[in-house]
Order: structure tokens, then sequence, then C-alpha cells
């Protein structure tokens, strides 16, 4: 096995879970009719971004990973379609919740959970009303496609998480994204957000594939819309596909994992990194 | 104060001393004449990149930092024109050696010695047979026109490097540097040097400024060139100005340094940093 490919996807998400779940099955079904052996499906697509607003009711979305529909429903078709699908979930854990995601290999079985460490708080992404940070820790999966390694949406924000999972072994990293316009900051981060994942691939030189939703939806009279750009970057961190802020849809990249993994020896950055001198990283700063 | 400004400078350097002393000030005095407060010159420009080759008498280039005669020479003309001038240098200490940058303030004084921390080796940068990798760990310094960090070359290539002089309360990261062809590896490196540096830029929200040597050597009938290509970027991460591969010359940018501290804190990614789960960042790996 040479030659992976790699799809991620995006679209936009209504109240109705059956609709969400449909749509992003439509998109599994043709990146996997397009040669797609890893596919990388948004953060939380089940539902609407809830975390636009603190709403108590909300907290029901949560369901352990035995409840939850999208992975029950998405390991029959992994199995089926042979593929490997990373499915993003609200995950209940008795008093308290997660920002979870459980990777879902080609054979349909579950490799593990991993719990997004790093949780956003701000106007329209209250997300720490929802979420405890994670308690996995940083993980890496060996799939039948590679070993892949994923951050949840905030966590793409921190090269701490990318260098981690590349130590880990990782051979390309994923990450489900929920990300869109801040009408109380009043900025457009869509560049900035680009750059500091094309960083972590160039920092670590390893593809890097983000699936971020779109759309515009409305909640308690507050409007917000997400900005698509779902991308792909090769080893160096050059986008070489992506997608507008408007269409759902996927895009899809090969890659060579073990010419990657050569050309990273090569490179000798983590022949010469010098662990005794980051202890700094461990700590708040100054 | 609120805006500072920060120049990046390029130039060939040759196998006279003198000559590349006067080069290196020409630009200093150019680049203040256009208002530059803080001056970046490349790596090691008091001599041809002698690493091109393993060569046992180029070991006596190494000098302490009294003895070194860039640093003795810009200390005045730091002096007079009132600006900061991190001078790169190749300091002898004892038995071994370091690749060192010194910091001299816009007042003359030393502010302190950082000894490159990532220390590369391959054909054409034998750097491991010229430098002990460096003791000093990264280092801050409050000059009089802002805190800058500095990284010198190959520790531009990692994450580690940017986060902790970030943490110790860096506000623009400054990088001297000598790179350019690979005529074994036979890559381009050019858009992965930038993209890892544009990376750490908008992972950490702070302004990124590499200074690259520019011209071809030949040593022991070899050939190398080096790209130029020196550039800053803004807090996000994008290349607000750069240079060719070809012409001696300087780059400008202003920052507003406070407007910047405030930016990175709003974007609330040091408040979510999670320490504890970055134990692997000090591990070689899996």
């Amino acid at each position: 096995m040479s030659e992976i490919k790699v799809a991620a996807t995006q679209m936009k998400c209504t109240q109705n879970l059956d609709e969400n779940i449909a749509a992003a099955e439509k998109l599994v079904l043709e990146s996997a009719g397009a040669g797609a052996q890893i596919i990388l499906l948004q953060e939380l697509f089940e539902t609407q971004y809830f975390c636009q607003t603190q709403s108590y009711e909300y907290l029901q979305i949560a369901k352990t990973l035995e409840e939850n529909r999208a992975i029950n429903h998405f390991k029959t078709i992994a199995k089926k379609l042979g593929v490997v699908l990373p499915i993003s979930f609200y995950e209940c854990c008795g008093n308290t919740a997660f920002n979870s995601i459980a990777v879902i290999d080609a054979d349909g079985r579950i490799l593990g959970v991993y719990r997004k460490t790093h949780i956003p708080d701000g106007h329209f992404y209250e997300e720490k009303f929802y979420f405890t940070p994670g308690d996995t820790g940083f993980k890496v999966w060996q799939t039948a496609f590679g070993k892949i390694g994923i951050g949840i949406c905030w966590d793409q924000w921190f090269c701490e998480a990318a260098r981690i999972m590349t130590l880990l072994g990782a051979e390309i990293l994923l990450y489900p994204t929920a990300i869109g316009c801040e009408p109380v900051l009043n900025t457009d981060t869509r560049k900035h957000w680009q750059i500091v994942m094309q960083g972590h691939a160039a920092a670590n030189i390893i593809p890097v594939a983000a699936s971020n939703r779109i759309g515009t939806q409305k909640i308690d009279g507050q409007e917000m819309t997400f900005y698509g750009n779902s991308f792909i970057t090769n080893s160096i961190g050059e986008i070489i596909c992506s997608m507008n802020d408007r269409d759902a849809g996927f895009i899809i990249a090969s890659f060579d994992f073990e010419k990657i993994n050569m050309q990273r020896r090569q490179w000798g950055i983590f022949r010469d990194r010098r662990p005794e001198m980051y202890r700094e990283i461990l700590t708040h700063g100054f």
C-alpha cells in the first residue's frame, strides 16, 4: 500500500439529527466513491453548533459512546465501504461531558476515543459551559490506512498538540472543526486559522486535513455563519486543495506516508530536538 | 511609544571580515535612516558560511564575546544610532565553541548572549562539527523597543523555541539565518522555510522577522547558493514584506506591540493551554 487517499468534507447542519446524519452519509459515500480511504467529517455534525449560546437544555444532547446515533450508524457504513471514519460527538460521562471523537476503523471497529484537550470560551463559542477539558491526552491510532492523529477544533491552534501527535507516530493530522464569524471581536480569522495549521504541517513534516462546517444558524435571535474553507496541506504545509465558504462537498488528496516518514527523517528536525531544553512548555510562562 | 519599526537585512558575505562588517554597517545605517529601531542582521555575517565544509582551520574563527570584532564595532554604532542590534557570532568558550548571538541595546550595552539550541548536520551544513548545542536555554530581552526573542537559523524549525520565547514574554521573534540550496537532498526548501515560521507567528500571535544571506560561495571546489528571501510577518503569520534571492537590502515593518499583546490575550489560546498535558514534548517520542 503506497498511496493513501484522504478526504475532508464540509456541510451545513440543521436542527434535525436524521437530516444531518443523512447529509454526512452522502458525503462519505461520494468521497469513498472517489477512492477516499480516510474520510474526515466536521465537528459535532449531528446538530447545529449549540455552543453559540449557553442553554441548560442542550446539556441533554450529550450521549455515551454506546448510545450515540452517528457512531452506531457510521460503524456499519465504515465496514461496508472499508473506510476509516472518525466521528465527532458530544460525549456524556457521568456527571459531566466531553467534546469527543470516536475513531472507526475500516472494519467497523472502534479503535478508541479522544477527548478535546483545549476548550475555547467566548461569545458564540461557549464551550467551557458544555465541555470539561479532555482527560485522555493526545492520541494516535493505527488504522487500516496509516497512523492518524486527531485534534478537535480549538486543538488546532496549539503547536503542542500537533507536535505530540507527531511524536506519538502520527502520519497525518486531522482536525474536525466548527469555526465562523466573530460577531463581537469582529475579525476574520480565516487566514490565521489556515496559517496556524499550515505551520503544524511544516513544523512536523506531516500532511494536515481540516474539515469545517458551513451555513448560518440563528439561536436566541443571534446569528452566526461558519466559513467552511476546509483544506488539506502537503507535508511542507502548502494547501493543496480547499473548498469555499458556501458549498457542501469534499476534497481529496493522496499521500505516500512511507515517503513522507523518510522525508521527516532526512530533514533531521526530530533528530535535533532537545527535550531537556523545553521545560518551560510545561508552564504558563513568565 | 506605540509603533516600533523593525528591519530585516540581507547581504552577500565575502572572505574578507572588514568588507563584511562594512556591508553590514551600510545596511544598518540605511535601515536606521528609514526609521528602524530594531535591526536584524543575518547569521554569522562576519565570514562566508564556513560550515559548508569540515575544516579544523576554521575552528580558529571562534572568538570570545570580548574579542569579537563585529560586536565591538556595532556597540558603537548601536549607541550612535539608538538602535537595537543583535549580532550573531562564532563564540569561543574554553575547549569548545557555540553559535551565538549578542544582543546590543540602543544604548550600546550588551544585554546578554543566547547560544543556538538546535544544531543541524548534513551535507553543506556541517554545524555539529563546529558548534556545541547551546546551553543558555531560550532567552528574551527587554530592549529600549520592546521584548525580543531570538532563535538562530535551525532554531526556526522548532515550534518549541517559538512557544517558549512567547511564554517568556517575547513581543517579536527574530531569526538570523544562513540557508540555501540542498545540493544532495536536491529540494527547494524556500516555501517550507517560510511556512514553518509563518506558523510560529500564527500559533503565538507574534510578528516574526527572518534575515537570510544571499550569494554563491565555493569552498573546496563545492558550490552553494543562499536564497535570501528575508521576510517579516504580521501577528497572524501573513508575510507583509519580503526580499528576493539576489539583492542586498532591507525591509521594514511597524508593529504596535501593546495592541498585539492584547490581541493575543483576546484570542484566548494562552488562557486555554494545558501544560499538564504536554509531557510528551519532553521526550523523543514513541
